[in-house]
């Protein structure tokens, strides 16, 4: 048995999230079928975490065992032939027995694109949040350092805490500046927030409440100290709102020891 | 009668182009219904030029006429309510009398976006063009300089030329790396190539043409001279193939006097 590291891109918007469901299009579904297809084997996926209906990958990572002996390229190469265009393996490697893509996660990032111009997008209305207020990036990034550091983030958990424990570590978070997606009309090109987050792990809906949450810091309604006072708080009812899943990218998932990830 | 200019955006992945189409949704047909229905008047508005199917644009200029008393901003917002979410109001503007977006257009640029990864980007699969083989950015932009000046460009029409002439003057081109749509998943984030060209017109299919010629100098098999060669050849049979339509994108279009267009 033969253990392998798979990394995904995928465009959520026409799935139900990740993880399987009854009678619904899951990206989980999508990837099994192929493997299952291509090997002749029934293979179950792991993935580092699950994604919600409508949230992308820009690089999701996911394990699985299989008896094949098809080298990691051809594997991939398969992949990209049998799976829908919107889901696309990046990479196969193989990883030491036992590797799990879950279990042995250490760190994740994460993006949330924020459209905070008047007129809407067209091209980010599958993959941005468009906010009709202007909000102020450098005092959403300022109000974003709460987050570094380890703390009890039941505050931004979307259900009472199912977990053990509430508690993560945040390495990195800040919000700028970015150009549309394609290069914008506007003339100064930049009318999108990108909010980015680094940490050790995340509860249910966490980035996405911590994005509704430093936009009433930009929108100045909330000051900048207040996401510092909602994580002590420790009360779900006191933060932002719970920003709308298009807008939300995994953007990496990082191993202690990577397996050769051929990239 | 009032004269307008109206700016648009639109995602050309889910129409037969620009122009009315018997029993095909056009983006004309989606912009002349909206108006039509907020003015109770039957409406016709001309574009700086047609768009092809699946091709898209950042700031389209359109005009129309019309007896309404709405506010050009009560415009913008009642078109952007009725219009489709892939086709946006960026601007709409009172215009001079006898104004006219296509007869009065000055200068327009074009943006093409190549995804030059081995692995599929699906964020790209309705913006790019996927070439599988590593493109050489740097030689295709000095390439492309051959393309600036005024020059007869019949070798880059899709078919013989209908038009009075096939002269061209171009003041701009370039081609440079450039991320994916939302930040690559490769650490150098640079896995597309963007060529951007601006002109004071362009013949059928032009852009794609260009572009369909510079890969064949970006993949090492033509030099940088040549497509200054086919030019001189004057021959539509001696330039590369047309790019497919997905990788467009109309950027911008320039008028002598600008009517007050409000950005």
């Amino acid at each position: 048995m033969r253990t392998f590291k798979l990394t995904l891109s995928y465009d959520g918007s026409n799935y139900a999230g990740w993880q399987l469901q009854p009678h619904k299009p899951t990206i989980q579904a999508a990837v099994e079928a192929a493997l299952t297809k291509i090997t002749g084997e029934t293979i179950r996926v792991a993935a580092s975490g699950r994604t919600d209906a409508g949230v992308h990958a820009l690089a999701q990572v996911a394990s699985f065992t299989s008896l094949t002996q098809l080298s990691p390229a051809t594997l991939r190469n398969a992949l990209n032939a049998e799976m829908p265009r919107d889901i696309a393996a990046l990479d196969v490697a193989e990883a030491p027995a036992g590797f799990h893509a879950r279990r042995d996660c250490i760190r994740k990032r994460y993006r949330y694109l924020i459209h905070d111009g008047e007129a809407p997008d067209v091209f980010g209305r599958k993959y941005a949040w468009h906010y009709r207020e202007p909000l102020d990036a450098d005092a959403m990034s300022r109000a974003a350092q709460a987050f570094v550091g380890t703390h009890d983030f039941r505050s931004f958990e979307y259900r009472s805490p199912q977990r053990a424990s509430s508690v993560r570590t945040i390495y990195e978070a800040d919000a700028r500046r970015v150009a549309g997606p394609f290069g914008a009309a506007r003339d100064d090109g930049l009318d999108g927030i990108a909010f980015e987050v680094c940490g050790n792990g995340f509860l249910y809906n966490m980035v996405r409440a911590m994005v509704g949450t430093l936009v009433e810091v930009g929108r100045g309604m909330k000051s900048e100290k207040w996401p510092a006072e909602v994580i002590i708080a420790g009360d779900r009812r006191l933060a932002g709102m719970t920003a709308p899943p298009q807008g939300l990218f995994l953007v990496r998932v990082d191993y202690r020891r990577a397996p050769n990830d051929g990239g």
